[in-house]
């Protein structure tokens, strides 16, 4: 991965996007609410998988499944708890095409970098390459709250953020798995966070591996 | 709340359970799966609720509660994922009738306190003491992998723990409230727990205020 090269891709997917509007964000359907498993068969069905088809995520199923993580249900508050309410979690879309932000007020994704970041999130283990999404977990700590004893506090609203994705899989017949291994110093480099973003968990996506 | 007197009552408690078996147990009816809402429908219906009707919770309500929070949904794995599959998490229920500690194996709750702690769940924040049922998240540190940098491993875990309870509430129709406050050294010494162990978080539940 060519970090110094996706670092200008950023500037210049800033520039083009000041230039052109949306030319990198993609708009997304809303999510489908009337399709899945009850939570009860859902969290019978819950597992963690290592395995994945390749076969990409329609953009409905993207929409639901990053809705799920740290979507908006309400005017101003989340799918997903939060400590104290501070929604300082953000949700990045890691593929092929390329790594995007999930802005969930507007139900888009906006490109932050070209290259296909997945190594990165895969890091020693391969597999995690293979699945065609993988959700980064980031929560921004540059609010003087999480100083300690809150620094953890974060830990906790990504935790269930993992909960929600994991349930939607098991709803909807994908699969995934929660990791904690990547390559963070990369990714960030890559994403341009800056310090005080902590990468907390990525979740690997995609269909079975015997999907037909 | 007089932690003598639990203490007190632990120490019988457990040469009652050695000489009664089960006298202080209760056994739970299996998970009801075939009601609740669908994944997608609960993430809508989630939120946090800080008012509580006094009504119990019926036996069957409680099971799938307890089940959706840390149950076992294959023989040797859970509902909720754990950071290298630890299992290291317990769920406790603080109810008026006592402290019971959740046997996933056995779908049984096996009474470790005979007071009603949820005062002590509740610390400064009242309203927490009024929901019928609390769900106290803990998780046992001592094995050796927890050592920093692992130390907030189970931070997640009690985070996924979290988010499930949230939507078996919303599934339900039942509200919760996800919350770091509650006076962990009262409970740690009434429930007779040892170094190591470290609570997390707690969840009140019940039916809505407006509950008829």
């Amino acid at each position: 991965m060519n970090i110094r090269k996706c670092l200008a891709a950023n500037i210049v997917a800033a520039a083009a996007l000041a230039a052109a509007g949306a030319a990198e964000t993609i708009n997304l359907p809303p999510p489908d609410m009337d399709s899945g498993k009850t939570v009860m068969q859902a969290l019978k069905a819950r597992h963690s998988e290592r395995s994945f088809s390749e076969k990409e995520l329609p953009l409905q199923e993207l929409s639901g499944l990053l809705w799920a993580a740290n979507g908006f249900n309400r005017p101003d508050k989340r799918t997903n708890a939060t400590g104290m309410n501070k929604q300082t979690i953000t949700v990045f879309a890691i593929m092929k095409s390329g790594a995007y932000r999930y802005d969930a007020k507007a139900n888009t994704l906006v490109k932050v970098c070209d290259q296909d970041l997945r190594p990165a999130i895969a890091a020693q283990q391969s597999f995690a390459a293979k699945a065609p999404v993988s959700i980064l977990i980031a929560a921004d700590l540059r609010d003087p709250i999480y100083r300690a004893p809150w620094n953890t506090l974060t830990h906790y609203d990504a935790g269930i953020v993992s909960g929600n994705i994991y349930l939607y899989c098991a709803a909807k017949g994908l699969v995934t798995v929660c990791r904690g291994t990547m390559d963070r110093d990369a990714l960030k480099k890559a994403l341009g966070l800056p310090d005080g973003i902590m990468l907390h968990l990525n979740h690997p996506v995609g269909y079975p591996a015997n999907h037909s």
